[in-house]
């Protein structure tokens, strides 16, 4: 996983902080692009904590090892596991200050030695280890796919982790056929709406939907039930299918793992692929970590011979860079690439952020305010504020933190899809 | 699961017990069979406990109720389970006497009001919620399937519920596809034949294969590797796949979930589909039972996300008889008689056994001496002791039960096959 970026010693001493305030990152972008072009623009986390440990600096330009190719960042896309990243709370992380992000999209500019199949200029869409969100990224060519002429870069961005992980779960974790149900959480996330999408490939499946209130009618028509989050969803659930569903796909942990496999048809499979119930707050909370830890249902095998269930976790990021996956992942995006072109699932953007405007769309996604995929789109140039918001990002990062998240920030944030 | 044998009540007062002492019961049998067209020969377990509970009886001979057809029974699979239930070590036994058994093969002999799809003469096969260890069984139609005219009705009783469960944990619990790799412990056993046998159907599958080191030269051509049983069959497998592999089939539960577990790929699934390590003796042993038990290893969630695994477990009697599986397992049905009809599979049969043997074939199971199927065959008359044989079945039941079994049985059993 060689690249530049990565690498402490590769951030320039001199680094500029681009901070967060927006009329000061505009000015300092538009010389930073031009003055030296051994730097690139990237969102750095200067430490895990909350949303002020984000900032816009400049850093070193990285040049391609071998087998890899060095992209021109168009659109990166956003994800809840980025707010896990932020607070700390994945498995192993590598060690502050790093460059978030994990997916991006752009223009092949220059390509390694012993790189093959893919040309200067070629329009892709990557998975990176890291140091996605920022103008230049380079990946190995294994994590590079051509995109299709008619996919836009934001498309792009909200593709690669998110149809993936959906296509993968469904059809390789569990094995959705025909006639089978399927429940899923946040169904109006970015994973949900490629869930239903996929699910609508194969003929007479039932989706059962889990989403806030605010998002029932955006969703409603990807979904076959939609229920509230904060309903009783077993309940509602077994009202319609008294037997339950085939599969349950729970990005949340806690008492859900149980809900679910109550749910479960026999031979049914729950699949665990997040565990977003672990931020509760800006800020890590070991209390809100435990809680999930401990809530979740230990699970004997001998209870599931009995009662016929299958229990699984899936994480892409680590099949993709702990578990050598990438030849099973090419295999699949080879058919979800298929699927596009036939114009059976096509990505939801839910809107596009400048690289600046990275701790409001990651609140959003804390706030669970969002309905498909949040972009940072490296050309936008952040919004301006509006006269009457007085809420405005510190420059230092020195703010106190609400564990509880600032909610009432969502309504001044400039959505532009 | 209507049926006049299940019913303490449909026991005759009067009814003979055919002791298990051989020239007893030859000589009983053919009394019973000329005498009362209304009785029938039937293996009985007086109550849960050791060998000594077993022994052939008439019984009223039942008769068809809606939706059922009557078979006169030609043969019965011998399984794991039956061991299993003649402890009482399962999940909500009935209470005894009982006639054990789950699957037969036979001709149809009588159909019941409203019972569709049958005519009288029809050669069948079927699953029976008990009873099946008897000279005429009825069960729904639903349980029933038709066979194709090449089989015989021994492969018939060796067919149901091995080919069944072994298709659906590769097919429809797992997915199995091309160049996959899978384990599978009692190779030799009839559910392990029948595993081998359904991959080698799709191309480049690698079987794992564990077994005693009795049985290697006998299913050295059904799988790819073959270990003994009690090697470090982590280490061994590792040697030649060091990734692992895909899928994991134990029927022993206890400390080989555990290692199942660790020899899983990324994607990999694990699945449990008995719990033999559970019968260590010859009768019902609390501490192996809840030394089983513990040694399995619970599993969080969470884990299983981190490590892209699967667990699952399978139990087809479960899905047949209390989760109403009928359907799906009809549609599997109808899948593996058309390999069957292809030659791509074909049931092995360990050996037949007289009714009146059904201690030693038994013991037999127990003692994992068997490569296929053990079959009762209805029409078999006991092998006559040899000469030098001395350790005959008691009469009454009263012998002193060793809880280890007595394995040395074994060098007399009659095998015909």
């Amino acid at each position: 996983m060689a690249n530049v970026a990565t690498d402490a010693a590769g951030i320039t001493e001199e680094e500029t902080e681009h901070m967060m305030e927006r009329n000061c990152v505009i000015e300092a972008d538009n010389v930073a692009s031009s003055i030296d072009p051994k730097e690139m623009r990237a969102v750095m986390l200067a430490g895990f904590g909350g949303l002020n440990k984000l900032r816009v600096t400049k850093k070193t330009m990285p040049e391609p090892q071998h087998g890899e190719v060095k992209i021109r960042v168009k659109a990166c896309g956003l994800n809840f596991v980025d707010l896990m990243v932020r607070q700390g709370n994945i498995d192993n992380p590598p060690k502050p200050p790093l460059i978030p992000g994990f997916e991006c999209s752009g223009i092949v500019e220059s390509i390694g030695e012993n790189t093959h199949g893919f040309e200067i200029g070629d329009r892709v869409m990557a998975f990176v280890y890291y140091n996605a969100w920022a103008e230049v990224v380079c990946t190995p060519v294994d994590y590079v796919y051509k995109m299709p002429d008619k996919m836009t870069f934001q498309e792009a961005a909200a593709f690669s982790l998110n149809y993936v992980a959906a296509y993968m779960m469904l059809f390789e974790v569990a094995n959705l056929r025909e006639g089978m149900s399927v429940l899923v959480h946040s169904a109006g996330g970015s994973v949900g709406q490629a869930v239903a999408q996929l699910c609508s490939s194969v003929p007479n499946v039932t989706v059962f939907g889990i989403a806030s209130c605010s998002k029932h009618v955006a969703i409603r028509d990807s979904v076959t039930h939609i229920f509230d989050r904060n309903a009783d969803y077993v309940q509602e659930v077994k009202k319609i299918s008294p037997e339950g569903v085939d599969i349950v796909l729970d990005c949340l942990s806690g008492e859900h793992t149980g809900k679910g496999l109550i749910l479960l048809k026999p031979l049914g499979a729950y699949i665990l692929y997040g565990a977003s119930n672990m931020v509760t707050g800006e800020t890590k909370s070991f209390f809100s970590i435990a809680k999930s830890w401990w809530q979740v249902e230990k699970v004997n095998p001998i209870k599931l011979y009995e009662e016929n269930k299958v229990i699984a976790g899936f994480s892409l990021l680590n099949l993709l860079f702990k578990q050598g996956g990438c030849v099973r992942v090419k295999t699949v995006m080879d058919k979800l690439l298929s699927l596009y072109n036939q114009g059976r699932i096509k990505p939801v953007v839910d809107s596009l952020w400048a690289l600046e405007e990275v701790k409001e769309a990651m609140q959003r996604i804390h706030d669970r305010g969002n309905v498909g995929k949040l972009i940072l789109d490296i050309e936008k140039s952040p919004t301006p504020l509006m006269a009457s918001d007085s809420t405005e990002t510190s420059e230092a990062g020195e703010e106190e933190e609400d564990p509880e998240g600032d909610n009432d920030n969502k309504e001044r944030m400039p959505f532009i899809q």
